[in-house]
């Protein structure tokens, strides 16, 4: 069955792009395609634009560009098709229902372009994950990190460390048919120096996450204190200074403000608080209770305070939440003496600006801590997170039965499982579940 | 300069395509752009597909397919290129950045690549607007006027007019030539029926604007009555048994709700009314103002009765309103005689669906009355309305002039005058400032 959908945004526009994708769609759809000049039907190249009407039984519907991509070489690895039309939902829809009452084309699921894509060998799983990453990204860390992956480069790495197991694998498996002959192909600390390199890679794979992780969602930042301690001056002092304000969401609670911003590549999304009191109106309770959710979520507390004013009990009222907290010093343009109590506190003034861009520095510096430098073998997927931890704890058993000094059967069995755990993340052991579930959060026509 | 902007719509999607037109546009894209096959930079051709990287100085940005049009068959009219890329606003906002930042390319105007086509003649202005109407048609009949117009049907339709008048004025012309000679070309009755029938002509397409302008936007439907006489039912039943729901959009306001639906191809825009009640609620006060707004600016109202339970003072409730009124006694299913009063009472039931495709013929009917079969001769557009009145005006005025036996120099200055007016539609006398309003309603890319 062949399958189309629209593939760029819905939305009325200049122009909108639909996808075809099977075989004899291009047969298929030239019962419906028209060029402009007619002499050209005869002599139809691939990758190349047609200009003509796209008509039904009836009449024309629009006028349109079409190019035909050659089976192996299109984006998914079948014979398919490109439709640019103008951008108007009506005709949209017209020219799918046209396409769709052939009955020889029904509509695209989300994703499917790109899973056949996949199921053609044109790409591994970690780069079809890694183009939905790449289309979602918000910033600058974000993409890197996904255009790296869509590259292969994660494939890449894990490849090596298949390879070791593989190797590995083999010497064990060797062995074993040998046993009898009591031959050793590697000594055990051999074996288990491998163990321990593959090991070392994988858990440095599994801490990159939480940096990883910062590097696509970002940095959830809570801007609490007291209003006149001047919250809001700081969240339009961080706005205006910053050449791209990426978006401004209202949230769904009445009172919690989201605010993008950008720093070093890295996405801050501020969460404005409500201010604290105690309070008998409901909504403005509710609001407090959000307000305090959105404390335990942040990856970051930024705790503003008057330097002019602020007494000791404001100073250490986050002080429990010290970890993730930086005291923010504001209007230090009115003091004389410098408020900061450690190295860690911040000292700005939102009037003069004084001190905003260290205090930017000092935010992303305080949660990727000393993992800064932003490395490609980042994993910033739940799911690869989580399988490899399985793979490093199957690695861990199969080297304690190593250590311990058990039948080779035993470790083979455990490294086997590691390797189908790491095949698992490009694909080669995927269950069809997991790829449809991966392929059904892209987007329809992706 | 050369300008460049997104065409398609703003949103995470499969592909995202940026259009780019002005002179050597070409060769500055080749600075950003590397094939996949090298070789193929040598030799690239017009309108075909090349697969390959956009970059900057610095780093790879997309994998892209790029297209180039040669100046004379492009869009605009000018050398251009589109660019398809991932449907990511991150990589489409680098892209544009890094054309901006050669300082060689501007964002485009909102509707600049179209209008760069009307000022290279490509287009008229009837088909440049028809271009916009296109793109925002929400219904059939709409879609269908704007692609005739698109299609430069109406233009040829004036310009038959436009060549009658021309040719009149040449015979004015000449006989004031040859005034003193006291030769007459065309009798006085000749000329005025020539004003006749351009009169006539002019006529129709201004009394077709009220129908083409509900083909373009639709019929306001309000529905009104009591809660329990089933007017959510109604909504309900029209909405479900038709087979596009078009959108469901909730007002600004918090009580009126509009939803779009689509019979014989003309739009129904129905306004579901909040119910009448006298009130101190003050929120409540105002939701009921905007039902009294709603039924003043509807096309039609429908009044929906309880046919078990109306009484006399609720049947004529809305009597003061009948011309634009179909009283709906709904709940038949459950009384024994007809409760219809008038011819123009529908009867209908939402249980049984008795009555309904009835009663979407009438609501169509009764707002077109006798113009109800689709002429490609409607005007639709309130520009080219207002312009046609006036052209009526010069022409009335010219004929009257003929009529009292004045000086032909009187008759000639309101024939140019009216020419000069239907100049304005097509645009050859239109002003910069009206040219510039027109496409700045467009979409940006567009």
């Amino acid at each position: 069955m062949i399958i189309a959908a629209l593939a760029s945004a819905p939305g009325k526009c200049g122009v909108s792009v639909i996808r075809i994708s099977g075989e004899n769609c291009i047969s298929l759809l030239l019962n419906f395609f028209t060029p402009k000049n007619k002499k050209m039907i005869k002599k139809m190249e691939y990758s190349k634009l047609y200009f003509g009407q796209f008509h039904d039984s009836n009449e024309v519907i629009d006028e349109i560009m079409i190019s035909f991509f050659k089976n192996g070489v299109s984006y998914t690895g079948e014979e398919s098709a490109e439709i640019t039309c103008h951008g108007s939902p009506l005709i949209i829809r017209k020219i799918l229902q046209t396409l769709y009452t052939s009955n020889k084309v029904r509509e695209a699921q989300p994703g499917e372009f790109t899973q056949k894509r996949f199921m053609n060998g044109k790409i591994d799983l970690v780069q079809a994950e890694a183009v939905i990453d790449l289309i979602n990204s918000e910033s600058d860390s974000a993409y890197e990190s996904s255009k790296e992956q869509m590259s292969g480069s994660l494939s890449t790495e894990l490849l090596k460390i298949k390879d070791m197991l593989v190797n590995l694998l083999s010497h064990l498996e060797l062995e074993l048919d040998f046993a009898e002959e009591d031959l050793d192909f590697m000594t055990k600390d051999e074996i288990d120096d491998k163990f321990m390199i593959a090991l070392n890679v994988i858990s440095k794979f599994i801490t990159s996450f939480n940096s990883g992780k910062i590097y696509r969602e970002g940095i959830k930042v809570a801007l609490v204190g007291k209003v006149n301690a001047g919250k809001s001056s700081l969240m339009n002092c961080l706005l205006n200074t910053e050449r791209v304000i990426v978006t401004e969401i209202e949230g769904t609670t009445r009172d919690i403000i989201e605010e993008k911003i950008e720093v070093n590549g890295i996405m801050l999304r501020i969460f404005d608080t409500a201010g604290f009191r105690i309070t008998e109106d409901l909504v403005e309770k509710e609001g407090i209770k959000r307000s305090f959710k959105a404390i335990e979520d942040a990856d970051l507390i930024l705790h503003i305070l008057d330097a002019e004013t602020a007494d000791e009990n404001t100073i250490n009222e986050y002080s429990h939440l010290k970890n993730k907290t930086i005291r923010v010093f504001n209007k230090i343009d009115k003091v004389k003496n410098k408020p900061a109590l450690t190295e860690e506190d911040a000292v700005i003034s939102c009037k003069t600006a004084q001190g905003i861009s260290e205090l930017k520095n000092q935010i992303v510096e305080k949660v990727l801590k000393d993992d800064i430098t932003y490395q490609s073998s980042h994993i910033t997927n739940l799911r690869h997170y989580n399988i490899l931890r399985e793979t490093y704890s199957n690695l861990e058993l199969a080297r304690e039965s190593l250590v311990d000094g058990q039948n080779n059967e035993v470790i083979i069995l455990d490294v086997r499982n590691a390797l189908d755990r790491l095949g698992e993340i490009t694909g080669e052991t995927t269950g069809l579940d997991i790829i449809n579930n991966i392929f059904g959060s892209f987007c329809i026509g992706k």
